[in-house]
């Protein structure tokens, strides 16, 4: 079957990222829906995740404004539940195309990505308050097709925010918002080396450059109040649109199951720390550094690397 | 009395719409406190509600910006408790005119609706958080003088977010947040037969058309973070207001007290579900599906059917 | 040594006020870290309170847009822990100039004031949720180098919402957000008298004049849906910028760690209740009467009359 062949490479490359700048085309997206364990923090204590290609966050989704989304998901035959995909940069059914397949089949929808930014994908299966908690999340970036609506990035990274339960299987600690942990790329402190020693990675630019992040708050149930500490949101796209600028803003409010695209630049070398300003949210693990430097990795923040695993 | 006559045919027509497009006019508008048992889920299980007009949520208020709304509030002589009117939509005195009054009082106040939009309106009376968790609360829309400054609508509806505490007399449970359920128009998947198969009601509209939602979060306490399953809002206007666009958004967030304007659009025929998308209050309630046919009611959305009963 | 002789001054003056509006120029701040016994309600019941100049919230400081701010914090040596600071408006290092400093240390850094607004200012230093919650914050504002970059106010106030907690010593309360009270300017409804009859000061203005609210959120935890009770803020200014503005908002939201700036105009003489929506935060201490007469004090919310102690 075509699509095994192109879920094996896409498992290969580890990472699922399609940027070509041009009129519009037809994609091919394939997810799996995978039950593993997955660790949550730098000292790699894990969970049992229920996933999209067997991470925590999923595949980054790339497309261009104006293209077709050809999309397959594949439940693992090893899954012990039935999972979903609700892309939300798609207008669709919510009933027959967001429907829950169970283990061992396959559900394919297609779409048109018609509007351009950063979309919140999940799972959207019963209990999605668990589906999203266990770590069935991701982003679609969908690129305007103008290349010039927003100003040129020169870096970019995706954040995904997201809470951590202690006990994966405690829907009522979920209804009741009994968090433990609130992560960033579903790692507690993991871009944080102030504040775990253990972190072994940070976000990194040199300063003058425009750091663009694609910020998904996956919930399920708080809201972000995202701040860059020692800096100043350059400009910010509630969900992505180049028409919804807002110019230096200190902090931004992201509810749950929201995205936006936020541009940050530093005028001098150092670091600043990303934060959600809620500050036991912080407190718990939603800080992530970035350092800037003019000696930052020629790498970092450009093509595959902009979801630091 | 002149007001119990206007007040007997709202009664009536159990409805209070008021939409005439045209120069700056005088609107008499008279709602009635009553305290009454009200259902609050789809089987019919019933509260003792504190209402205006002996409903959740109380009738819509529909004026044309510059308008002038003479005001009438008879506290009904059955009712155990004092009561009060805060218009959003109106600038005045918070001690004079918003005063309570005794059981068997009225109380008249006079205002221009300066400002086109979308406005909470609620009882005002201490204890504040238990006017409003127990129903009194509801919508004044205040169209645009300039029928093009937004643009043409096919369907219309009025969804008003609010908690739900099991017991309405337990006033410390309001002040922690322990609500039971996050409702729509007064009721736990008042618009969902996914999740409530008694649910007999939902929104319709045809593949194409421009739906508005007028949106209020009545609270007491908690936010939105509005998102249409399958959809994306089209355009989002804060408070109602033309001037206040943003576009193409997957998520908004409304703050307790606080109301806006949605447009949704759907190029397809199928469904999709408003949700809070902070999981737990739309696993408590707060889901809403809107049916896209090709064959909707053409009453549905549209005149005294923007809110459904 | 000079930082003393200016401190000294500031000190004084009880107030740290800068507005020269005009082209860039270098400012000189000095804040000191105090730990003291502050009133946190209008019986002056008080707590320890860490504090910068003594006072909760700390002085306001005022710059232009463009202006140079060379900054010194220090650290009293009466001080039991560390202290540093947190300006919003900068865009430095995190690491090397938000530092923290021992008691009866000194630290400077210099920053441009680039963008003009209005930004929260608090100390850093871990646990910050506990060094925010016991009130090291305050606000600086930035005025616009265009003097005509935001319509002219004939009143200023400024309004710092924060959780206050029963034990300042109960970091486990502040992870849980189990604060026992929401203040303004560090007080229970401290400029409330119809809440509380001790209250003894509260907003003023004449009618038709334009209000400018410089409202910061300092959290720790919690978001505020400021709505001003009988009127409508004309005009609101997310971070406070000029270019980001919003009409007639019944509300508007402000997560924890952000700031805005809102224009409140009342076309009739009265009263507005300014007040956190979320009613469990209003009930708990979060209202400010703002009254509108036509005698209102020609000092009022004028020059160092903005914050209200």
């Amino acid at each position: 079957m075509k699509y095994k062949q192109l879920l094996r490479g896409m498992l290969a490359s580890g990472f699922l990222l399609m940027g070509i700048q041009a009129e519009a085309k037809t994609v091919q997206v394939t997810l799996h829906a995978v039950e593993t364990d997955v660790a949550y923090d730098n000292k790699g204590s894990t969970y049992r995740a229920w996933t999209f290609d067997g991470k925590v966050p999923g595949p980054v989704v790339r497309v261009t404004e104006g293209d077709t989304v050809e999309f397959t998901l594949i439940n693992d035959k090893n899954s012990k539940n039935s999972h979903s995909m609700d892309f939300h940069a798609a207008r669709l059914d919510v009933v027959e195309d967001f429907e829950s397949i169970k283990p061992g089949e396959t559900k394919k929808y297609t779409f048109t990505a018609d509007n351009p930014g950063v979309f919140f994908y999940h799972c959207g299966s019963d209990p999605m308050i668990q589906h999203i908690a266990r770590g069935m999340y991701g982003v679609i970036i969908v690129d305007p097709k103008d290349a010039n609506a927003l100003p040129k990035a020169d870096r970019e990274y995706v954040l995904i925010q997201a809470e951590h339960y202690e006990n994966p299987d405690d829907k009522t600690a979920m209804m009741q918002n009994k968090w433990s942990n609130v992560v960033f790329n579903g790692g507690v402190f993991k871009y944080d080396p102030v504040h775990d020693s253990e972190a072994t990675s940070w976000l990194q630019a040199k300063p003058g450059e425009r750091v663009r992040i694609y910020f998904v708050n996956a919930g399920p149930n708080e809201l972000s109040s995202l701040h860059p500490i020692a800096g100043i949101w350059d400009r910010v796209y509630p969900s992505g649109n180049p028409k919804n600028v807002q110019y230096a803003l200190q902090s931004y409010l992201i509810g749950a199951g929201d995205a936006a695209t936020l541009d940050l630049i530093s005028p001098v070398e150092g670091a600043n720390a990303i934060v959600d300003h809620s500050m036991r949210h912080a407190h718990s693990g939603a800080i992530a550094v970035i350092m800037f430097t003019n000696d930052a990795d020629p790498e970092a923040g450009r093509g595959e690397n902009i979801l630091i695993r």
